[in-house]
């Protein structure tokens, strides 16, 4: 998408790298750049290897999640999403989370928006997916997973946005799209 | 919000904490923690001050930045934002973010949605403003700051939202309030 342009002006080269943490889900870079006029920073930077969520809709209803998030400290109502294990595709992980927290099959996932949600420090890149023709059958979790499937019916969503009750970026995103799609 | 729910069988307390890195940026936990049915698990946390970020629509045209994101290593298009700094209010962020990225003075800005951005490891939140009647001045960046500004014609948002232009979760969510708001 950039390729046409030049944008060397505006870039920053790292020269010296250090790695402070090695987790399962981020690893985090304390690294030291050359900014493009030949000053120097230090920059931080969380590496993670990306995510999928899904737009779900059935029957006249959305269908969200609402679990503990422990960095926030709140109970968040989001769309159903999950982290890309290392290898996987990001379509087959949407596929699966669909199946694990909404307990449904899709003939077609079609991808709507991918993103960014936290450029400034992280390369945590997000596909948004949309469920098509969707078939329910049973929610499977894993073992530590613990959430309480929300469904709410399409004539609701502008106030669920307008009333505060979504603080979740990409479930945002989702529900404006639902809305314009709809004719909401 | 969720103060009239109750939400316990999904939460989870952390029982050790430890600080693996403390940046100016970010601090970053590595926790181990007591899930809903009692078994353990360990998590990584990132904490963050949060940022604003802002809508800024005049005389036709959206106002962006363009700047490399070191992160992601992509020269992305976003709306004006920036980090909150310790002590300092949303909105006071919002209108120097204005001045600085922008140029611009606004005698009103509207908090229009407020987000974490992402959950699953963060505790960054967002707020989203719109800056209403505003004026035009000088850009005043910071010393290590290298952006450009992009101009967009309302008429062609809903283009650059669908041709992949806009790889960024807090643009996408202001873009889509514009292209509702102005009937684009």
């Amino acid at each position: 998408m950039t390729e046409n342009n030049n944008y060397d002006h505006l870039r920053e080269k790292i020269i010296q790298q250090e790695r402070v943490f090695d987790g399962k889900v981020i690893r985090v870079d304390h690294d030291t750049v050359e900014l493009p006029d030949g000053g120097q920073s230090k920059r931080e930077i969380v590496y993670h290897n990306g995510a999928v969520c899904l737009i779900a809709v059935h029957e006249g209803v959305m269908y969200f999640v609402r679990q503990y998030r422990i960095a926030p400290d709140e109970f968040l109502l989001e769309i159903p999403a999950g982290k890309i294990e290392k290898g996987d595709a990001p379509e087959a992980t949407a596929k699966r989370e669909l199946e694990e927290e909404v307990g449904a099959v899709s003939e077609k996932l079609s991808l709507i928006h991918q993103f960014y949600v936290s450029p400034g420090f992280s390369n945590e890149f997000v596909c948004l997916y949309e469920a098509e023709n969707m078939e329910m059958k049973e929610q499977m979790l894993d073992d530590d997973e613990f959430l309480d499937i929300v469904k709410i019916p399409l004539q609701n969503l502008r106030e669920t946005l307008a009333d505060g009750s979504v603080r979740d970026s990409k479930t945002i995103i989702a529900i404006q799209y639902v809305i314009e799609k709809h004719n909401l």
